[in-house]
């Protein structure tokens, strides 16, 4: 019986789960300002992606904040740990074979580098890139108001920094030009470099 | 633009998950003693269900342990959170629409009600019913010789309990069957419970 155990523990190779799959697994990191357009960019792109074949899942705020980080808050060390348990649980994803697409702030260059760490080659860092004036113009939720009057002290892009990225694998700027064109270039981000077989 | 944002941050449905992969996403949550043969059913499980179509992945102490839950002990409180953020996890691949194997001894019917509730309607808990004497002749890692040697003071089935499901979805004894008919019997269950679309 112990033999028959051993015989049968090994696992996939990352091989058969790009041919299962049909293409490699991976993780688009979405980083940028809040409002900047991040959740409705992942979620237009997974819709698009998913359109053309590939298999994708997206990680946010919605999704996680209410289950696997539900007991973590707002304070620095625990925004840290949020931001180190999206990027294990991402590479998991990707070690699933699927594109993991998230999308936070993630305001700390140590904290995506983390990330960066954890997905190692299927981490893909692409900036959101729209300037603070254009986020705080938009302010769907009303946030960049309460910010600016002091209700919510650490706010990105008012009371704490965001860090950009210095060296991203792609750059879109929402800011710069519709939302449409962002998703366009998004698209044809995945489609060169990872590549359906 | 802020028109466009709003048009495109919709979610896939569930239903459209289901399409893509031709079935609907689960957890497949595995409980049972150390060397009950979860870990080698889970992995055999993963293959045989690949390879008849299922989209899948599992869940186990090397690849949660040393990534997302690295920061976790093996006291009762750092143990309880370690099942709480699998069942999450797990929770957010049938979510993606994946069906999601765990193997986790989980000795307490408490930490796998709330993988249950975190997994709703998406849980199958599939009791790996080895007995203790059988489980502690295997010993593949000498774990149980050390418990009994007083090295692992909170070794599950020496030194602390394992609260065995009351109403599990599904029983293998692979202390009363080779392993091959254990996974015969999951792979049916699966073929008739989450069957391919």
């Amino acid at each position: 019986m112990n033999r028959n155990l051993t015989a049968v523990s090994h696992t996939l190779a990352s091989s058969d789960r790009a041919a299962h799959y049909g293409h490699q697994g991976a993780v688009l990191w979405l980083t940028g300002l809040s409002a900047s357009g991040k959740s409705s960019l992942a979620m237009a792109l997974e819709h698009a992606l998913m359109g053309l074949g590939y298999s994708c899942y997206v990680l946010d705020g919605d999704n996680v904040r209410n289950g696997l980080n539900c007991n973590l808050g707002f304070g620095p060390e625990d925004r840290a740990e949020n931001i180190r348990r999206v990027g294990e649980t991402a590479a998991l994803f990707a070690d699933a074979g699927l594109i993991c697409i998230t999308a936070f702030i993630s305001p700390y260059r140590a904290d995506r580098g983390r990330a960066r760490h954890a997905c190692r080659q299927a981490f893909h860092e692409i900036y959101i890139a729209a300037d603070l004036a254009t986020c705080e113009s938009r302010d769907p939720k009303g946030l960049y108001k309460k910010a600016r009057a002091g209700e919510l002290p650490d706010f990105t892009g008012i009371g704490a920094p965001y860090e950009p990225p210095e060296d991203p694998e792609l750059i879109v700027d929402t800011s710069r030009e519709p939302i449409a064109s962002s998703l366009a270039t998004l698209v044809d981000y995945v489609f060169r470099n990872i590549p359906l077989s």
